[in-house]
């Protein structure tokens, strides 16, 4: 039975594995708790707690092996497999996260499109077709979908949601803005852009109270 | 001198009110912190927690006046007030953030957007026009720009930030996938698509040793 770790430490790894990539790049083989902090301001004592959920990954006194740690990390994050994606929804937004060659750099691979418009149907974006959306059950029937990417307008989306799930996708990369009503085993992960905008926004006003 | 509120639960203001306004399209004017919570799944007791941190704008026993919370959520976030938006890097991602509607609805008009490709520049997407990267400097002289928004690789994104920051920006919203290095009286926000994809991933792994 593993430890259940908190979704805050969850959320950093990603960090921790950028700045080791970063690292690595630079042609450093190996960091203490203490530069590591140092670069990515926070502190020591954070990374050792945060890495300790995970049995640690140091030595006492050699500080972390960073092609080593940077391994262990991209393991816990699963970017050693191969993640089959699809994007519903080929507007400006689809057809930029298709674009992303970070993505299959890190084995989330966008291997199909889906669209309603026959402009975009049919064309071909990096290496992934752009179905027509009538197809996805097809599609889903012969594909092991791991990851489905919403970026369609909500009501869209809310229509899409029950057919994936019904093809057996387990997990939502959602952008639509509106929280999906999905079955307990499948996971949602939402990026709600205008929300993060609105956030900025917040801190906007309330920085400029702090100086009147 | 103002409370300082957690981030967490300005975290979760435009989610807020985004429920107000759904509410408001369905034509309810009042509602209790129960059916709130029912709807957005989350206690009443959290909301009630939240909202007080503002002054609470319920009436015990009465509930909420949707519109008012609505309005007054608004107002915390902004959303009353016009903020001047430009978007540096005009690829597909720039692109869909340009089109996206429901931004200029809440008061961010995005009125330029900045770009090194001769093929994209003199372009018009909405009612902004692309311009020249060259041209930066002297558009952040000729107008107030509240956020600039960083949608291009990493390496040109620091090399921007400083011309931003000199300029006279005071928020970014950061796409770019690094971490800039500000002054402290700059506000940044990150959205880093591929760590939320990443935290995705984790927990696709995580439920799947779970049910072993």
């Amino acid at each position: 039975m593993k430890k259940k770790i908190s979704k805050a430490v969850i959320a950093r790894l990603p960090r921790y594995y950028r700045y080791l990539s970063d690292l690595m790049e630079e042609g450093i083989d190996r960091i203490s708790s203490n530069d590591l902090a140092r670069r990515m301001n926070v502190t020591a004592s954070q990374i050792r707690q945060d890495l300790n959920n995970f049995g640690g990954f140091g030595q006492q006194g050699y500080g972390y092996n960073v092609q080593y740690l940077r391994g262990e990390i991209g393991k816990l994050l699963g970017l050693d497999r191969q993640k089959h994606v699809i994007i519903i929804g080929a507007g400006h937004l689809g057809q930029a996260l298709a674009n992303y060659a970070n993505f299959s750099r890190r084995g989330f691979e966008v291997k199909a499109l889906f669209d309603v418009d026959p402009a975009i149907i049919g064309k071909t974006i990096r290496s992934a077709q752009v179905y027509s959306l009538d197809y996805l059950e097809t599609y889903l029937a012969e594909n092991e979908v791991d990851i489905a990417t919403l970026t369609l307008p909500r009501a869209h989306a809310l229509e899409v949601i029950n057919r994936l799930c019904s093809g057996g996708v387990k997990a939502i990369w959602n952008f639509a803005h509106t929280d999906l009503p999905v079955p307990e085993n499948v996971l949602v992960e939402n990026v709600h852009l205008s929300e993060s905008l609105m956030e900025l926004s917040y801190r906007m006003i309330a920085e400029t109270e702090d100086e009147e």
